[in-house]
């Protein structure tokens, strides 16, 4: 058997999220259904770096399965890619050693969110940003995202249904910054839990625009409870920019850059 | 009566195009039954400054229509668009002169193609961005567009179906850029063909890739026959940036800034 891995990028307005589900409309069903056809064989099963909700984009998400197949590297990804759905594309295929793991390997993640502020909706951009129509104030929610770096419990920005073992995760940078009406908060942990990003997204708009004190965040923070937090904001801005391994492995890097603007 | 201009955006992929049709699922459609809603009677009859193939974007179509109506320009704003698809948005109004034209007034108009330059196809922008997969050269492209500048009979860039009085039309500009794998074209004339930059873009790309000399976009020009030019290229990566009016006519100077990258 020989281990590969893939850099998968999606948008994923079309699909019910990353896991498998019965709808059979997942990122993962779409992807395993179109291995199982270039593989011709049923059964091609994928481990994920990082699941994504739906609606939520992946610049590159890595996944791995093991296969009794030879093909060339450069046949994974263009043989995957003629039998899946427009929106998905596998960008690398690479043979890796059976240590790799997609998930376990992983020694951080990388999100972006991206927010439209404007009086007036997104409409070339729907689906793909999220929106605001009161303006924000940066050094207000750079001093909240601030007070959430380290490691922490971070139970008060974890939904329900989360699965990790643990709520302590350490958080290693958020980054705010701003061009035109968009703003990009770029976010890396070693890990993240679910809902986590869009539950801090909320937050950091009730301060940036001004409903919250930047100092409301630690309190949200230490209250470890769900119920201190603001609503979980629109997946819709939400980019997994992918995960982050030790350059041993030998992976591209990091994602190719996303950088178009009509 | 008093005539209105508003500023209309749109993501083209749901809809047929710019012009009504029997489908009714045109934008002029949309917006046209979201006025007729707004305004609580049937057949407001819209005029726009440039029509736009199916699949092509729209980040600030102008249109003017004649109403005998008085609502503030921000409730015509709000109020239309709270009977639009989520893929159109009016971004703003405002009470013109009844010498305004959206048409005719217009002394330029502007359009940006977007390319994805990459080996895989495009994904997360799917429908956004047009592809090619060979490396493009910027100087042979650049020297194949300024020998389409000034004026000309631009007839081997024009669709059969095409109204225009005549093939003759000043183009202004053609700007190439790159940022990361995207290839930006932006184009400015008085007023183009049906068809003209789409077709343009295939020359271009035949061109860039190294398939034609650059010196063969002149003879194109020269041949004044469809027949003369390359395929039709995808209108995936095509956005009208709005047309270009004196600025006595008092309206929002341009286009937003539509900047973001995940």
């Amino acid at each position: 058997m020989q281990r590969i891995a893939l850099g998968v990028s999606f948008n994923g307005r079309p699909f019910d999220g990353w896991q498998s589900q019965p709808s059979g409309n997942t990122v993962q069903d779409h992807l395993e259904q179109a291995l199982a056809r270039f593989c011709d064989r049923p059964g091609v099963n994928t481990l994920c770096a990082g699941r994504t909700d739906a609606g939520v984009h992946g610049l590159m998400q890595v996944v791995h399965f093991d296969t009794p197949l030879r093909r060339s590297e450069y046949a994974w990804v263009r043989g995957t890619n003629s039998f899946l759905p427009p929106e998905i594309a596998v960008q690398w295929a690479r043979e890796v050693p059976a240590a790799f793991h997609a998930r376990a390997s992983a020694v951080a993640r990388r999100y972006a969110y991206v927010l439209l502020e404007s009086p007036v909706r997104p409409s070339v951009d729907n689906g793909q940003v999220g929106w605001v129509f009161r303006p924000l104030s940066q050094p207000a929610m750079q001093a909240a995202a601030d007070a959430l770096l380290g490691e922490h419990d971070f139970t008060s920005f974890r939904a329900s249904q989360c699965q990790a073992h643990t709520p302590v995760k350490t958080l290693r940078r958020i980054e705010i910054s701003r061009r035109g009406a968009y703003w990009r908060f770029e976010f890396e942990a070693n890990a993240f839990l679910h809902h986590m990003i869009r539950n801090i997204m909320g937050c950091l708009i009730a301060i940036g625009s001004g409903n919250r004190p930047p100092e409301w965040m630690a309190e949200v923070l230490a209250a470890r409870s769900r119920d201190a937090a603001a609503p979980t904001f629109s997946p819709d801005g939400l980019y997994f920019l992918g995960p982050v391994y030790d350059a041993a492995w030998g992976l591209p890097e990091r994602t190719p850059a996303f950088d178009w603007l009509p």
